[in-house]
């Protein structure tokens, strides 16, 4: 039997612990090509808030009953495929459960990188493409311009200030509270707003960015996408990849400035990181050497425990996480 | 003497016909090389609100107690300048005036077309350059998608139903009223929104275009503007030109579906038709061709007489215009 974490509600607004359930799942015997992988690490993610409503989105709903589906590490504990053996690192996307079975395809072997195996749900995995594709494609970002960032100190917007920084940007990260404003700077933010201190983000980035900004990544949406869009210079580019200000908000804020994407012909453009798959080999090359040379840092909050996995989930609404959020079992 | 409307104070929220004074302008002997106009047509349009304010944006606020610019025709009844002579009709943006004196550059001479001269205007002007770059250039329509475009009886609106028809798309226009509506239908709209009947948008547009929308061009912002983003397909272009619902409003609609950007992928592009004067003689050349061979339609909402010019300003925001709405002097 292997335990998992089932969602059994449909939650209106902010989510609840009791819209999951811990079950004992049944495991089949091993089929031919299958393995058997007990998981190490699992990913929780704010798109998994979307995931929960039944309504259409990218990816699947996730079904009533059925296992939290999602970025997970595991090892190899048994195989009947030839492409697996008993000891692999293996990334798979079945989610908030101890063990799993499948077909070895849906099962990717971690690449020999000198890198902690758990950066591959990080920085080397979905929010660490999000962060490079984002920035490099859908915003274009070119050396000399100038960033805006929202949660930057989380998994992606920690990923996107150091890249930006290597590109050569300048570099404004928006986070919550002195720690992780902090945490913004080390990672070489020029300048870092508090969201949470005192006075308007309007007048904050007007302080950090006194000529505009060129480029927004969006990860909140609400009042940050509303400064970013008030502090645009002509011809900015606004990649935008989740708005988890707004996902448990049924009276979403207003957006006072949309009438700027015509003043100041902005670009803005959404994407979901799936669509980027093809192009993975080039992530995993360039980011991946910056890993192993030191140049990007990862910054982790790490809870305990299969049991604990929901609450983490819970908490990345309430800034909880610094970097990125991990359950280890 | 001229006479000439002018700017004596900043509106908020919906202007009035007291923000506006009639003055006695003098006007300066010719000097060499510049030419006396007398205007015959007057431009009113929706962009000039913007330009009422003391805000950044991408033309010059007008200044107070100075005469209103814009878009205008008139005869040349005077001239020292070799390249105008009495009698040539020219467009400038001189604004809301009868007579005005410049340099012969500020004129550019009418194309010798079989076109009614006030047409330069509209849908061989500012109106219909903008309905035919953002749809073929911004939203880089192709024939086969669906439109969704607001505001489609008006000046720009009504080049956009027409232009996407000659280009082989399916085409969803709203406009308010029966009257207006039919217009849409005879433009060749293929299925008409009336956002003033019983109903939300939203359930309207879903009925259009039960399998989305490609494209969605925008004039007015606001619920319209939501409505399209809750209808977008995948990838969706959104050709962002104006939103004239939100121009008067201090305290903007939310937007509720902002999050669909992230999701359906879409790219949202304002523009501004300036920025392709570079690209006139390609407009010219095509949009001319339907215009003589009757492919395009211009309905026209005309007032009489330069006093009768604020009004007629005024009225665009409560839809007093079918087409272009011009005052003949």
């Amino acid at each position: 039997m292997a335990q998992a974490w089932t969602l059994v509600a449909r939650p209106n607004g902010m989510p609840s612990i009791g819209d999951f359930a811990l079950k004992e799942i049944a495991m089949p015997p091993l089929a031919d090509g299958w393995a058997r992988i007990r998981n190490r690490w699992l990913s929780v993610d704010p798109y998994m808030r979307g995931r929960m409503n039944d309504a259409k989105s990218y990816a699947q709903p996730y079904a009533l009953g059925e296992p939290m589906a999602g970025g997970a590490v595991g090892e190899v504990v048994e195989s009947r495929a030839p492409a697996l053996k008993a000891g692999d690192l293996v990334l798979h996307s079945f989610g908030w459960r101890d063990e799993v079975v499948g077909p070895a395809p849906a099962f990717t072997r971690l690449p020999a990188l000198d890198i902690p195996e758990q950066r591959f749900l990080g920085h080397l995995g979905m929010p660490g493409m999000t962060a490079y594709f984002g920035l490099l494609d859908i915003a274009a970002a070119k050396a000399g311009e100038v960033l805006f960032v929202s949660a930057a100190a989380g998994a992606v917007g920690s990923a996107v200030v150091q890249i930006a920084k290597i590109k050569g940007l300048t570099v404004i990260g928006s986070a919550g509270g002195a720690e992780k404003c902090t945490m913004v700077r080390e990672l070489g933010g020029d300048h870092v707003i508090d969201y949470q201190a005192p006075g308007t983000l309007a007048d904050k980035l007007a302080a950090a960015a006194p000529g505009g900004i060129d480029i927004y990544f969006d990860n909140v949406g609400g009042a940050h996408l509303d400064a970013a869009l008030g502090a645009a210079k002509d011809n900015a580019r606004f990649a935008m990849c989740g708005m988890i200000e707004t996902y448990n908000d049924e009276n979403p804020p207003a957006i006072r400035n949309m009438m700027r994407i015509v003043r100041a012909r902005i670009r803005m453009q959404g994407f979901i990181i799936f669509d980027y798959n093809h192009r993975i080999g080039e992530f995993h090359a360039e980011m991946g050497r910056w890993m192993t040379e030191g140049r990007i840092k990862s910054e982790e909050t790490i809870r305990k425990g299969l049991a604990a996995t929901p609450a983490a989930f819970l908490d990345l609404f309430s800034g909880g996480n610094s970097g990125k959020m991990l359950v280890r079992l």
